[in-house]
Parts: structure tokens; C-alpha cells; sequence
């Protein structure tokens, strides 16, 4: 039976993703800025820690992509190689050593769900919007100081997160806190009544190749909104460090396996 | 750290889906065909085999469902509790027992995803509808001979197949191909570039409880179109076996381990 | 050319919608409420008054429809049939008749745009949802004493508006708000820069034909959200008056003119 | 009362469309292709003409935009900025002057059908997808000669029509046949059972200020496909012209009555 992911067949075109590597061209606008500690402590399940320095530091990302396999054909049928994202970034210690993780991320299309399940990155559909920069400046911004973006975020019908950017300078990069390896749990409750989880492996990835473009730094508002279904708003925004801008080409191809954890470890409540 | 699916936190009001058990009201529109057993041979992976009796029957359900978990919270917000669906089912053998399999399935919400992943149905997102029963026949169908419901199923903004039922008379059932427990994957592709599934267990459920209105069985029309993601189509209609509405409760709570696989069982192309 | 709608050809077959009678089968969920009178007035423009009698009467109702044209082919293909709505009313006094009159309304199909357009209804998109009753209660309530039903409204990705309808007593109808003929206003505004109206009319219409079935009445709860595109919630909900549900059957055949604007009644700001 | 467009109130903040200008940037997709003539003049209500030279000319066009209003407000929530279209453009000739014209149009926006209806487009929802080029070519073409943009119109869950464009050189422009001021009809249905129309004109409208970069040519392969509700497929591709890529900014500030149509000629069949 064919097919990386489900569902697999005799011939293996019907799988919802096709194997890696899988590419990505895309605009990110990034959101950086502290919150209460304690409140990134409670999406760290032992046995990883909070980061060393800056703890409390929280990245929320928004992300405009066109991605696709190595035969590139979804790029032809765009349905298939386009979606949005939004993202919170933290970072945390394992084993004495710093990596980012996703905590929370909305996208726009299943290919992209199936993906993050692969990845470790705990997917929910979303509706997500970001200003695109445009040649002509008629109705949209340039790269350039001044540059007015906005992005927001919804689920269920309801606004999560909004955010507008002004772009001041050009910088180094953009930002840091999405800047290690992840560190992602990927988790299969048993199937039985009452049961924990039947599978439970802590991992690692990070892109194996990457290029930006020049990056900016600007200054931001951002907004959290309530919602019974979501505890973002929990990540309370106390100090702007700053918001980016950039684009940037991506390879991911794997990544490699950090712990494979005991049931017991991942049992659910 | 709570939440019986991804995202998990201290506090797990972020889970995709809550604990089971999960309740669904529902109405099904039914059409069963015969396609030719080798295509159904092809979604059997071993040690599966095909039934021993009408091997190829093969049934294409629809579904309008309303869902909730144990507190009832998802009826009040209804945008969590309402989805669509239309999915595949075969039958296969596995030690001696029949089953039902769900070889393709699609629907348009993410917990229905989270649940077929914890189920072992393959989901992908898609655009379903169905005609509905109502009252008042100004604009609707009763559940009366003569009766005619559509239903249709698309994906990547392309049809994939659609049905014309029209009630004949009353019916013991609503088929016989989804009548077994089922028989699913749970399959975790492994991180490492180049690897199998890290993960892959056969699992059986089904309804914890069920109540069943009266069944009518119709004449059917059935099409199915092709798509460069979907191999529905090679499940080729051959010969319509009935078609069939029925209006449903369930309730699903666990299922049992089968087998665990050895990874190389499971390994992708 | 033909075609009762946009675009007109020589087959007809584009026609974003067919020739009336338009059928509806369908259930509402009614919110009736009393805002500030100041409020309503701001919404009727000249010559319409206030109604004489509980001038701050709205109803806000939602419903999900089935419709079709006489050929009843939309039933066949139900993407083109069913569609969700939330609309406002309010009542208005036009040369000593009481008519009410749809001051916001949002749908989810274009055809129901349309057919908008043609009827004065102002109506733009949005995404609502409103508990199903169903003859299993696994997950659904039924129409009986302590039946809870929710409605949501969102558009552009805020929610706007949500209800919870509590289920106490069978009624003598579904509220009195949107009991009259609809007094509603069908505008063109002129292409030339600066212009005003090209064209202005008030028009009347109303069910050619309705049945409706038992009416209940129960508590409600109504939450009312700003977003900067919308002022929904500038209609306070100053006072519950009840809340109401009910399915009924609708054929729509036409309405008639009430009044030609001269097209300086007419222009905008 | 306030508002460029429904819902009118005291305030004006809930029109579904602001007063023009309206700016736009966008990219621009286009295929020219020759039909049988006499499917393009099914299509012109007298008395519209074909064009004098290559009468079958058809233009297919897909949109990806950015727009605003002169607040630009829309561009910092950008769900009230970005929409995405496909339509379709043949010339025609009136009183001597040849003019384009849009017969069939998709858009995925309300605020983009209202500005249709004033400006004389015939808009349905869609679903279009259209590859885009980015600096990273990592999953997107460059301009640049061999890059590779594909296309997709899908409405009523049906796919309509792909396209795939190769580039291959700079041209001196994107075409020709959407290139003359456009002549559109604006039709207000009677209100009245079996009126024609009440409202007629026929105007014209085009770019107040227009930029344009560098456009690309290059081969196409183009395919439409049937629809019960749509007529598109009529226009069958006898030989393919060219296809174009463009970026360009736009403003529109409003348009001219080229002839106000006595009722009876707009009659629906």
C-alpha cells in the first residue's frame, strides 16, 4: 500500500500529502512580545522547561505560502499549494538545550493539517489574513519605512488576534524566538475507552534549507481576543518586543526523533 | 498537561475535540453499487482480505450531522456541533471476521478531522450536500415513496461524484455494507527523512449505542468523476445495489486494538 | 436576451437566479427585543416613520432554508438549494400602514444575494448558524418544553451576534415584528462620478403563500458585538420581548411598487 | 440616510461598498482565445454589435487583487481587502465605437459583486486560484521566460475552466481584447409578478488612472468545462491567441450613461 499519509492505496495518489521533501515560497509577518512566564510554563509538559533567557517570550506569526512536492505539480493547480497561517511561537529547554515550539497554529486547507500532524504542529482550521506587499502602490504597501501591514486571525467565527505593523528599518533578522529547532510532541491516544496515549514522541525539525530576503523591523499593535475554544488570549500581551517582516524560501525534508516517551508520560486528563 | 487531542495545556480547554463518549444526530443518504473486487482488493492492505461474500459491494454514504461531547456545549454554538460528510466503505476480512473499512472520506469541519484521525478514518476536507427532509414541501422532499433527494461531493473545487435518490418504499435497513464493526489504521509516519511508520496499529469500533428511524430504500443514480488527488473514481459503479435514507442517533465511545503492526508492515512507498 | 437576473443570454441558462415563484422550506429562530425608537429611526429614511405602536420593536431571526424555482431542479443539486440567514427588523409607518422593513441582512449563497437585490433586501455575506432540531436527541433538541436551540452571526470574521433560545410553551405565532408586508427600498446609484441615485423605489412584498407550523416560545438570551463595518449593535438590546421558533413553508411571487423616488430623494452622502 | 450602497442608515458605516475611488493591485492572468463569432453575439443584447475585426476574440482573466477605498482602513483588515475574480471579456460595437465587454464573472467577495452591480460586471461567487510568483523560487515561478503559472475557476463545486501558462517573452501588452473602455448593461428587474424590467442603462466605465509593469507572453493550454447553471463552455476555444502575465494598479472613479433603455427593451423572456 502506497501513500505517505492517508489514505493509502494500491498506487498512492490519493494520499493527502506526498512524500518529502516540501517546499515553500512565502511572506511571513512576525509579532514578538512578553507575557506572564508562568502562562508559557503551562504549554511545556515536562520534561521540558522554560527557556533560560527571556522566558516569557511568545512569537505570533502569520504566514502567506504557496508550498509544494518535488514534482511541483501543485503549483499548477493552486488550489493545492496555496494557504495562510497564523502561529504562536515559544521556547523552551530540553536537555540543555533551547528550541522553539508551536503552540498554537491555524491554516486554511487539509493538505496543510496533515502536514503539521506529521510535524508535530497541533493544527486547527482558521481564517487567516495579512496585507501583501504589491508592486504598485495603488492599495497595498511597499518594503519600505512606513509601510502599513495588517493581519488578523479567526476561528469558529470568531476574531482571535489582530495585529498592524509599521515598518521603520531594515534588520538583521526577523526575530528570535522562532529562530531554533522546534521541539514538537506527536501524540496517538489509544483507541480503547478511557485509555492514555498509545504513542507519544518528542521531536525535532527545522528546515534544511532556508533563504530570507531582507528583513524589517517596525512598530506594532497587537490584540487578543477571547474565544471558549482557545486559550490564547491567555498569553497576555505585557511588552511589545517588535514586529518583522520577510520573505523567505523554505526546504523541509524530516527531522529526527529527541525522546519516545512512556504512555504514562503523555496520558491525557 | 490536559486535552484528549492536540493543542495540550495546563488547562485543555484548547483540545480540538473533548473526551469521548461523542454523540451525533444525524441523516444518512446511502447508495450501494458493485465495482470490481480487485479495486477493492487494492484498499485492503495484509493481512486484510477481501470479504468472502459480495466482495465488491461498495457503499458511498452522505451525511448531515449534528455532534456534540458530553456537556452539550457544542449544540449552543452550533458552528462546533454541525458538519457534512460523505464517505467510502468496504468490507474485508480480517482472522476469520468480516468488517467494514472507510476507504476515502471527506468533510468540512476540523474536529471532524481530529475524530478520523483518533478513529482511523483517512479525512480530507471537502464540500458536501445533501437534500433535506423537511415539513414543508414547498421547497423540500418528505420521507414518503416518490421522495427525491441529491447529494453531491467535491473537493479541490472539483466534483467528485453525485447522487439522485427517490424513495420507493419502506426498508429492513439502510444497506449492508456499513453494518460491521470497523476495521482501521492508525498509521504515524516515523520523523527521520527516508523512514516508515514509526506507528501503525488495525483498531475496530462502532457505535456505542444507535437508534435507527424507518428506512426507505430507492431507485439511485449514481456518478463519480475523476481527479488527479482522488481515486474514488476507480471504485468504477458497475451495478447500483439500492439506495437508502435513514435519520440516526449514535453514540461513539472507544474502540479496541487489533494488532499492533511492526513498522516495516507499514512502511510507505 | 433572457435571463430573469444577471448574466442575460440567448439560452437563459446563466441567470444568477430563475424567474420567481421562488419556494422556501425552513425553520427560523426569532429574537424579538426593544431598542431605543431614536435607534430605529436612524434606519427608515423619509417619507417612512416610525411605527405607532412599540416604535423600538426589532426582531433579529435567523433561518435555514431549502429553496428552489418551479422546476424544482436547485432540490437536485443542493448546493444551489439550501443557504443559512440572520436578518433585522424593524417596523415602519408608510402613509398610515404599518410595514416592516429588513435593516441588515446577511446570507451565505450568491443566488440569495441576488434575489436580495430584487426584493430590497440589503444583503451581504456572512457565516450563521442555528441548532437543527432532530428526531434523535443524541445530539439535537426537540421541539418540546426546555429545548435549547443556539444561533451565531459572524461576517468579515467577527462574531456579531449570538442567542440561546430556551424552549417554553407552544405560541400563537413567531413574534409580531415581521408580521406585516416588508416596505423596502430597491437603489441604483448613478455610474457618473459624484452622482446620486440613478434610480430609487419602495416597493412592498410579501409571502404569495405560507403554511407554518406550530409556533413555540421560550427564554432567550441575545448578545449583540461592534465590528467597525456594522451597526448592529448600535439596536442595544434594551428589553427581551421573546424568542420563537418555528418551520414553515414559502412561496414568494412578486411584490409592488409603493412609491418612484425622484433621484434627489435618494443620493448618498 | 448615508451609504454609497446598502444598508443605507443615519451613519453611513454599514454600506457594503464605500463611495469610489476605489484603488486595486493586483496580478493579472490572461488567456485570448478565438470562439465561433456567433457565440459572442449571443451574448450582445441589441443593440450591441460584434466587433468589426476578429469578432470571436474572448478574453479569460484571472484576478488576484488587493483593494481599498481612499481610507485605505480596508488594507489593514485585509478580509475587506483581498478577493480573488475570473471573467470573461469579448468586444463589442456600439453607435461605431468598439467596446469591451464582461459576460461571465466569479469573485470570492460581497463587497466585490456589490461594486459589480453598480459598475455593470455580472458577479457570482467563485472559487479561482492562480499560481503566484515570489522572490524565492523555492515553490514559485519568477517572470521570467519558462515560469509556469497555473489557473482554476470552480463555482457550484464544479470546475469550470484551468488553465496553464508558460512565459515565454516580454510583450507589449496583456492583450487586447479587455483593452477598450468597457460597455455594460445595469438591470433592475420590475418588483411586480411577470414585469420586465423597471430599470435599464447601458454605460461605460474604465481605468481613471491605470499602471501597468512589464507583461509577459507566453503559451497556454486552456480548458472549459460544462455546467448546468453556467454557459461558459459555449464559448468553445477554436484557437488559442495568447496568454499574458501582468502586474498593474488601478483606480476607478466612476463611469458614463452611454444610453438610458426603455423598459421594454430590457424585457426578460
Amino acid at each position: 500500500m502506497k501513500g505517505f499519509f492517508y489514505p493509502r492505496t494500491a498506487h498512492g495518489e490519493s494520499s493527502l500529502i506526498p512524500d518529502p521533501p516540501w517546499f515553500y515560497s512565502g511572506d511571513l509577518l512576525t509579532v514578538e512580545y512578553r507575557t506572564d512566564p508562568a502562562r508559557v510554563a503551562e504549554l511545556l509538559p515536562a520534561p521540558l522547561e522554560l527557556a533560560p533567557e527571556d522566558p516569557g517570550a511568545v512569537a505570533l506569526i502569520w504566514a502567506d505560502w504557496q508550498s509544494c512536492s518535488s514534482s511541483r505539480a501543485e503549483l499548477l493547480d493552486p488550489v493545492r499549494a496555496q494557504y495562510k497561517e497564523a502561529f504562536v511561537v515559544v521556547r523552551c529547554a530540553f536537555r540543555g538545550e533551547v528550541f522553539s515550539r508551536c503552540a498554537y497554529i491555524w491554516v486554511d486547507k487539509d493538505f496543510a493539517i496533515a502536514r503539521g500532524m506529521h510535524q508535530g504542529y497541533p493544527k486547527k482550521l482558521g481564517s487567516m489574513w495579512q496585507t501583501r506587499p504589491h508592486p504598485f502602490a495603488h492599495a497595498a504597501p511597499s518594503l519600505a519605512p512606513g509601510a502599513m501591514f495588517g493581519a488578523t486571525l479567526a476561528a469558529g467565527d470568531r476574531r482571535l488576534a489582530e495585529a498592524v505593523l509599521t515598518l521603520r528599518e531594515p534588520a538583521g533578522s526577523n526575530g528570535f524566538v522562532n529562530g531554533h529547532p522546534m521541539a514538537h510532541h506527536r501524540v496517538y491516544h489509544g483507541i480503547e475507552r478511557g485509555a492514555g496515549d498509545a504513542y507519544a514522541e518528542l521531536i525535532s525539525s527545522g528546515a534544511a534549507r532556508f533563504e530570507g530576503g531582507q528583513a524589517w523591523r517596525g512598530d506594532v499593535d497587537l490584540r487578543l481576543f477571547e474565544s471558549p475554544t482557545e486559550e490564547l488570549a491567555r498569553l497576555r500581551v505585557d511588552e511589545i518586543i517588535g514586529g518583522y517582516y520577510r520573505q523567505v524560501g523554505v526546504v523541509w525534508d524530516g527531522g529526527r526523533s529527541l525522546a519516545r516517551l512512556e504512555a504514562a508520560e503523555g496520558a491525557s486528563a
